[in-house]
């Protein structure tokens, strides 16, 4: 065992310790009242990369949250690798769902929960660990190279490709190395070479101008709570095929070797349900559920909102109502051209007894990587030292727009060395990572850095 | 005019702060965090009775909120009248849209804001000020009354029935008086004969056991708050017809004469869109908007929520997603009988991929009053007698199933002698009464006990 993985299998609770603190600082992106926060985890970061000697650490301010930086580049012969993380993270509620507190680190059966666990702070700290590990044990590090850490990833990077833009020859590399996915599964690791993108849309329907009496109005005037389900529940047919005009019409078929390579991957359906506590599975028809839920595009309902929650029961016929509703893409779906095909699509479906307003969050493009990059090869064989089994090679059905956008400012590709499992519950109450994946994602880190000169 | 109609001018002012003192209570059925508010606004009232020297005044507990009760019975050859109203209150949410707080009563323009303002606390009020004005002035009270006023309207009176039966004997009367209706508009007084009946309903429909990150599972699993928008998509067909099976079996359909006479009535369809702010309306194909409001039978979405509803985007598949459905029922539709066949067609309509559980809140018989009885006639003529103008005989679409509950348990008919104006926004924010109408409504109702000697 080299230096470097015996100095990681040493400090393995101080690592843990280390990420404690930082899994403590509530940083949620989408609450603007979380500013002092964003900034304490960024602080934080910050410290750690100058306790590593490195050639350059700063802080970049943004409009928007601070950009992490870092750069240790003595080779002119060895590729240079930019690794990516985010230290933001999504808000925690439903706060009552979960067991522990979402920012008080806790240890279960080997699981840390806490919100961020696994997406993103734990994965992306495994790689400054990776770092120290040759820095504190008196060991070069053996590749180039960049860090970049920002805290704007849960509400779309709004201020990071104008960054790329701004310093692309500073953060000129050969490849982005990215842990924010998932492994196939607890005993198999997999490179996730295709990510889907985004188009997210808020809609609101107006009826009257007020709420009104339920019994004085009721049957008379449109009731835009009623209106926007019967909207809703256009969007898709009944074999899950979105009606959306032109929806589909960029989106590039998987060919038939493709759907022969998805039916050999290691995937039980009826476990799959049991973990979801669901009878039957749905999706668009004629696909498989991990071809649906990854290289087909979709249509979901992420909140809904109208009229009387509370207790009991109140006679309201609303005025307003609402839903935030999200479409994943595939390569080539433009996410401009599909939040503007939803937008006139939605708006079209309106009786001209409501009003209706569609606004666009953020969006992302889908994206594939080649599969013959010598960067997938060498995270592929670094998993395998580690994890003592191949890696499979795999497409995922979230999105991290980003690798797109490395791809076209930077003209790289993207490794997406994912350490989490999908049950992590990401964006969920009770977010959790393994003790054991935070371990062996730091060796897989340090071991993919030394590999990698062989390989290019 | 009489020395009691002339104290009702003089003590104008008086009677406005009594009210506000009451509208500043706030006594909300709904919330149990209130019960101190509604025992203080019933403690309010029995404090006002007392100042009555009524032969009778009491407070009764009930397994929920206090009935105030009052008796002043001299007579052997009238009449006896039995005054019904209602302390409690909806919630105010949302706050937000309040323009004054909702349980500071202001006054603007000639109308006074408040929660409870015109239901029902300011109509109710106006008998107890009736009957004060014979007992000051030194005049008998012209009829044998008894007075009933409870805290649990809003909720549906779960305690009232027990109530009523139990003290059926106490509570003898020949007709009930309730003032919680509106006039047809600010120049014409109506007496309402007759009210529909309401179904209130909870729906809950949950998919996978999680909340779930919608990139790695949209596609592969039914979305909840999707399915729940289809399935409310389905509870009616494009004419505004409900499709619960047997939902319109009892219903009794109008008669050529009751269309007739909606025709007669004064309604101004430009004007009452332009006060909605909408374009157009919707509801039942075949009945005209008068029709549909007052004498049709409805289904109306009154709450609906899931998943993220807070600022910005969050990616999430939720587990769970719910809606508060009521319908407003007609004779001789059964509450009990709808909310099954509701419960049975809404699971009917739920896939396999998902679990529902549908749950009843309060419901309530619809009513019709025989418009041959002599009391409605004294409403009628009292209301001329202080407006200037015949008062017209309309149903009205709102509930107030003890109107039924009366009927069945008391064997009396009830006088709904409505004080207030659609456009008092209840159960709205901005809920608002007009002093004139409160001035009015103490008028009419002292003359209403004048007349009624003669009429009986």
């Amino acid at each position: 065992m080299s230096i470097s993985q015996q100095y990681i299998d040493e400090n393995k609770d101080k690592f843990v310790e280390e990420l404690f603190e930082l899994l403590r600082i509530p940083s949620i992106s989408t609450d603007s009242t979380k500013k002092d926060e964003i900034k304490k985890a960024a602080g934080f970061l910050i410290e750690k990369l100058n306790e590593l000697d490195l050639e350059r650490v700063e802080l970049f301010d943004t409009p928007g949250n601070p950009i992490v930086y870092g750069e240790h580049c003595p080779y002119d012969d060895r590729p240079t690798v930019l690794i990516y993380g985010h230290y933001d993270v999504q808000p925690s509620d439903p706060d009552d769902l979960w067991d522990t507190p979402p920012f008080e680190p806790t240890v279960k059966d080997g699981l840390i929960y806490a919100r961020g666990a696994s997406d993103d702070k734990g994965q992306a700290y495994t790689h400054l660990k990776a770092l120290e590990s040759y820095v504190k044990s008196g060991e070069p590090i053996p590749v180039n190279v960049k860090i970049i850490l920002e805290g704007e990833e849960e509400i779309g990077s709004p201020n990071l490709v104008p960054f790329l833009e701004e310093h692309k020859a500073m953060l000129s590399c050969d490849m982005v190395l990215i842990s924010d996915t998932a492994m196939f599964d607890k005993d198999t690791p997999s490179i996730t070479y295709g990510l889907r993108g985004l188009a997210y849309m808020e809609v609101e329907v107006t009826g009257p101008n007020r709420d009104l009496h339920s019994g004085v109005y009721g049957g008379a005037v449109e009731n835009p709570a009623n209106v926007l389900c019967e909207m809703i529940a256009k969007l898709k047919d009944e074999d899950g095929v979105i009606q959306i005009p032109g929806f589909y019409d960029d989106v590039i078929e998987l060919t038939g070797a493709d759907r022969e390579a998805y039916t050999k991957l290691p995937f039980d359906e009826e476990a799959y349900k049991k973990s979801l506590d669901v009878k039957a599975l749905h999706g668009e028809k004629g696909y498989s559920t991990l071809e649906r839920s990854s290289a087909r595009p979709t249509l979901d309902v992420n909140g809904l909102w109208s009229g009387y929650q509370g207790e009991g029961a109140k006679t309201v016929l609303p005025s307003k109502a609402g839903a935030k509703i999200s479409m994943r893409l595939v390569p080539d779906q433009h996410p401009k051209k599909i939040a503007e095909l939803f937008a006139k699509h939605f708006k079209s479906l309106a009786p001209d007894t409501v009003k209706v307003e569609v606004r666009e969050h953020h969006g992302g493009h889908a994206s594939v990587t080649d599969l013959d990059f010598y960067g997938l090869k060498a995270g592929a064989d670094a998993f395998e030292d580690i994890y003592g089994k191949p890696a499979l090679f795999s497409r995922e059905g979230g999105s991290i727009p980003i690798v797109a956008d490395f791809k076209k400012v930077l003209g790289v590709e993207s490794i997406l060395m994912g350490f989490g499992l999908t049950s992590n519950a990401i964006h969920s109450p009770n977010e959790n990572f393994s003790l054991k994946d935070f371990h062996r994602g730091i060796k897989t880190s340090a071991r993919f850095l030394e590999l990698l000169p062989e390989y290019s």
